[in-house]
């Protein structure tokens, strides 16, 4: 039934995981936001042209709520065909009916739906100033916590998914503040690794104390702070699954230094991340904690639309909780990668 | 168990919504919102001074989630000790554990903390102009409906309060717009019925059209569509409890004209409302739906402090949500209406 899950990570805890929501209600979220960090030229495949990467959170967002974009007339789409990950995410929550809620942490623009604001500006460039404020740090987990409580009581697996532009390198920042070592995975076949890593070397410089606070501060992002609040919650009384790569092993970097204990937590993600050679995912979350990383081994590598397929080949990978939404909607529904790409192919047609 | 709950309306249903709904899960949701209508003197008692009647909604969030308040620094009650209905909405939550969210439409201020917000506009005074736009009118029924498909996902039974200064005057023109006859309760004992008489007639003078959202868009307020949306989906997958009193019956008349059917739907308010000489709730719903009415038969009667036994001598009666949230935890937890005073007693003496 699972067969199309793959366990890394604790896999004693991730069958575990799988037992208590399989077949159970679920819950997703997307939480979007943005930093100005993907203005660099280079660091993002999300949105090709500059002025329209503020629009990548708002645009995953409604494509998912209304299979179409409100924000932009154009399809979320690169110019030869790969399209957001949104589409997976879309696809997997309508074929398992799981109901879905927007956050807004710091999106630049307000999507065009009803969304749960946490009321905080977007993200800096971090190569050229702190990232957000201290209060804004602060207000970011509290409010996360706050919302965490309210939909951890809701369901009994509650999925968060992110998309925020150029976020692989505020997570890399991050991570880097912490004192975790570990490669970040990209949206590009090309990972922009130096171009990445001299960012985070300018903003270290700034960064001049250990306080976890202060390494979002200065090398993070909106998005980091408010979805280690909602998981610090949440997990008290539900399963969470983290659905992303990179970005999310910077949650649980952060979630860590102010006391999250990894309870009944599981990261979800593609298996195209997981095997990005120029990232190492599950060596970086071992690292912070022993826990699951259940893995969508999706078969975009069959399928017949090339913009599908590139998936495979290193371009997108993830995103806009693609992996775990997948994940999701194989557990509830039993569903195996095979028809759930029937699915992806049958709605990348509709749009296209 | 359910001793202090009386059942009105079509009492075989309420049986069934009682037993459906017994020690399940409950979530209650706030929506909270303003008309300019409330700032015409003499209209509300909620904001005893002109100038902080637009706190009432953001006060009433913050209140129920912090059990203070955040955007201003009094505690929310009349200078004479009348206590917000808020006090009893946190008490009653808290007492059974039953998680809330905050709904934003058209709120004049934001509250300090997340919600979800609906991007409306403020509704203005109907005595001088349309409360909202058409299209506005149109956008809260939407994102409702988004927003109940959300949240009846995820619960056994979906509460829904009101916190709209001013409201029973715009719930009145919305019923009279709507053909409904009805008196319309006040949060005074001595209901300016003949006030609210004149603004609804000077209102219904602009309307020209028989369309419901002519009618809320000329006599109504941002918060009916928008319940009516989430309604109207919601109770497709669960159980809905409107919590409040007249403003839900112009609710019920405006969902009923889009549609609605009354399915898995029970009014729950206090007997204060209920018992209101100057209003009647009771036969104005059964004009509208043959559906049941909860009450909570609460004793604040019995309380030794002044400002709540004044519930039970004509003031406030009802609003954020108390009645419903009470019933709410009545049902889920078995206690009974003198337990809950207690605990009410013991967080009116913590704020004071």
């Amino acid at each position: 039934m699972i067969s199309d899950i793959e366990i890394l990570g604790n896999t004693q805890k991730g069958i575990e995981f799988i037992k208590r929501t399989e077949q159970k209600k679920f819950l997703f979220s997307l939480v979007i936001s943005y930093t100005a960090t993907s203005e660099i030229p280079g660091i993002t495949i999300a949105g090709e042209h500059p002025d329209l990467i503020k629009f990548t959170g708002p645009a995953d967002a409604e494509f998912i709520h209304y299979g179409y974009c409100r924000s932009i007339s154009v399809i979320p789409m690169t110019p030869d065909g790969k399209p957001t990950p949104a589409l997976l995410t879309k696809t997997a929550l309508e074929a398992a009916s799981i109901p879905s809620v927007i956050i807004n942490a710091g999106s630049k623009l307000s999507p065009k739906l009803p969304f749960i604001d946490m009321n905080l500006d977007y993200g800096k460039n971090i190569g050229k100033e702190p990232a957000l404020s201290l209060d804004d740090v602060g207000k970011a987990v509290e409010y996360g916590r706050i919302i965490g409580r309210f939909l951890g009581a809701s369901t009994d697996c509650l999925i968060i998914g992110e998309s925020i532009p150029g976020g692989t390198t505020t997570a890399m920042g991050t991570l880097a503040g912490l004192g975790v070592t570990g490669l970040v995975s990209s949206s590009m076949p090309q990972n922009p690794v130096e171009l990445k890593n001299k960012v985070v070397k300018d903003a270290l410089q700034r960064l001049n104390s250990t306080d976890p606070f202060e390494v979002i501060s200065q090398l993070g992002d909106p998005m980091i702070p408010s979805v280690a609040g909602i998981l610090s919650t949440a997990s008290e009384i539900t399963n969470v699954l983290l659905a992303g790569g990179t970005q999310m092993a910077a949650v649980l970097a952060f979630a860590k230094s102010i006391g999250f204990e990894g309870k009944n937590t599981a990261v979800g993600t593609t298996s195209y991340v997981v095997e990005d050679k120029s990232a190492n995912l599950v060596e970086t979350i071992s690292q912070i904690f022993d826990i699951p990383i259940l893995v969508a081994r999706l078969k975009l590598a069959e399928s017949q639309i090339s913009g599908l397929k590139s998936y495979s080949e290193g371009f997108v990978k993830e995103g806009a909780g693609a992996g775990g939404a997948s994940i999701g909607c194989m557990l509830k529904t039993g569903i195996d990668a095979i028809s759930l790409l029937g699915l992806i192919e049958k709605e990348y047609r509709k749009i296209t």
